[in-house]
């Protein structure tokens, strides 16, 4: 990591470069794709998203270079991307391919140094997109679905744990546009159940509950949120990333019980 | 993290950012409290400090700026910036209000993102903390009490650790200062006991006794120390913060053997 | 660390600071000198390189200044620096012994804080080396012999791991040109062993091995390395550093078998 700093600015020594994140598993792209989610609006028109989760690292996978409204993202060709393709109504796609701007010779295993961050770099300069390689379409790229909310035969809606930070906050893929469409004009708590606990109706905050007691709240990424005041969510309930959390109107925990 | 430093860069792009540290334990504020101290005064005169561990995030806690004579600090109203309002001479308390330079939508569980960055970069830009909202009386702030040495009935300075570094180094709440006052004029070295594990007089640095031998040291902070040379004191002696460390002179030993 | 940005800012507010890692295990003088030979490289000329990797902090270890063609190190006496001594061809080394460039006073036990990080903003704002201290020997420093590799009777050469990565990627100093020795010019491949474990071959990329399968790939910093395609070879194989790893060519596993 530090080396693809120190390519950066010999290359611009006037650009600011500041880390999103360190913590993504190894190989793990859509853990790495929601983090890039949860970080890129925040940034200034302008920036410059590096996303180096790259386990193809070496072989023929693309690397990419994604421009929208308002950001360039430059990335492999892995899926990593997707989600901001599917969220963005416009962008350029180019296909990075010109090694003129690549640092000489290029290794097998680290193209963040050698690829990346020279690209990048050069792209901060004010290259322009077209120089570094051709347009591809959307359709030629990797594509990665994440897992998508369900709406089950007995009214409950039926999401995925997507991320766990180091508080052991659950967040996962439910929009509270989702939950008041179940809950519809009635003005009932919604029940979230994950594993065989049952949270009853949403919080204003982590500590409007007793300490170590669990709640749901929207969470700062804009979806629904597990977890416990002063506490460790992730702990307290064995959840892992890909566990299921349920969320139905109170009337069907009245027939269930 | 990343995503309140993309804030603070999207309203003043000319500000520089350091971290302080990311190892804070969840919702601990002493031990956030403590690294604060440790590090704020080493930092250039204006600089802002933004504190951001905050259990009682999205609560009706308040959040405040106190400007003292060379910095600012932003923090919730919990205690943290309590022990720099004892140790600092004048200041001025502002409690933040003024949503206008908030993010909006604000999230119910990321201050940091949402109101400290976007008001730090505004302050850095130059905004009066009169425009952020009304003055406060210290008192009306919530206090924050860290333990204070106490000198048994037998003459033993009783002390506390107060924080453990990630080699393992034992800091405690002693100051030179109170050692000295045990020991008066008398040359003798002082017996410093953590556990059951003496240590005879303080060493001048950590490799002044053999490898893996524990030593006491006055440290960095100011403060006494427990350290194992080339080795980890917590690991040894299985030490964790707020276990008592005692300091006495030689012959209180000698009548107790 | 923080105290550390705070003094260098303090002195030069307009220098770039980037952290190289904070990984090093403590008191590992040799993992340190590898970090920093695989990063230094990559920043521009006239990068100021601080290493504070110092189990001999407070001790009478000397502090010194190592000016190459391109780049400044400041670091203990301790043989961190003798492997950059040893590659680059030019260099002054001057001992840090003037105090007038120290905070005051210079803590027992921080001197990153109180002496690498004041010298290094004072040479950054460019105090001559001159100034700092009288100029030293390279035969007058700590030498650090780093292990190298030996070719047995049986024509194996037995190399070491020296570092391994967060990937579990086990780093050695088998460099390629050693390796085409040992084939020489028949088209064999090697076979390199790590334990009971055979790699058949260098691979040119992670993943041109099945997943979970190991491959051994020359790295990115030019050393013959060990890994698992989307695994972990640390973890797979139970290696250490310091451990053996020995390349020979296939004819020497037929006669074995």
């Amino acid at each position: 990591m530090a080396a693809m700093k120190g390519v950066i600015l010999s290359i611009n020594s006037h650009t600011w470069i500041v880390d999103i994140t360190h913590q993504i598993r190894p190989q793990d792209i859509r853990q790495a794709s929601i983090a890039l989610q949860n970080a890129y609006r925040f940034f200034p028109a302008g920036t410059l998203h590096i996303c180096v989760v790259d386990p193809g690292v070496g072989s023929n996978r693309s690397i990419v270079a994604v421009q929208t409204a308002h950001y360039i993202f430059l990335a492999p060709d892995n899926g990593l991307l997707w989600p901001i393709l599917e969220a963005e109504k416009t962008y350029k796609i180019v296909k990075i391919t010109n090694s003129q701007y690549y640092r000489n010779p290029v290794s097998r295993t680290f193209h963040g140094r050698d690829i990346f961050a020279p690209v990048g770099a050069h792209i901060a300069n004010g290259i322009a997109l077209d120089d570094l390689g051709p347009a591809m379409d959307k359709d030629a790229l990797t594509a990665m679905r994440l897992p998508r909310p369900v709406l089950s035969a007995d009214n409950r809606l039926c999401g995925t744990i997507t991320a766990i930070d180091r508080f052991g906050n659950l967040s996962t893929n439910l929009k509270p546009v989702a939950i008041s469409k179940l809950t519809g004009s009635q003005k009932i708590r919604p029940i979230v159940q994950i594993g065989a606990n049952r949270i009853d109706g949403l919080s204003p905050s982590y500590n409007s509950v007793a300490r170590h007691h669990p709640l749901a709240i929207i969470g700062s990424d804009g979806f629904l949120e597990i977890a416990v005041n002063c506490g460790n969510a992730q702990q307290q309930f064995g959840t892992k990333i890909g566990d299921t959390v349920q969320v139905y109107i109170g009337s069907d925990r009245a027939e269930e019980d």
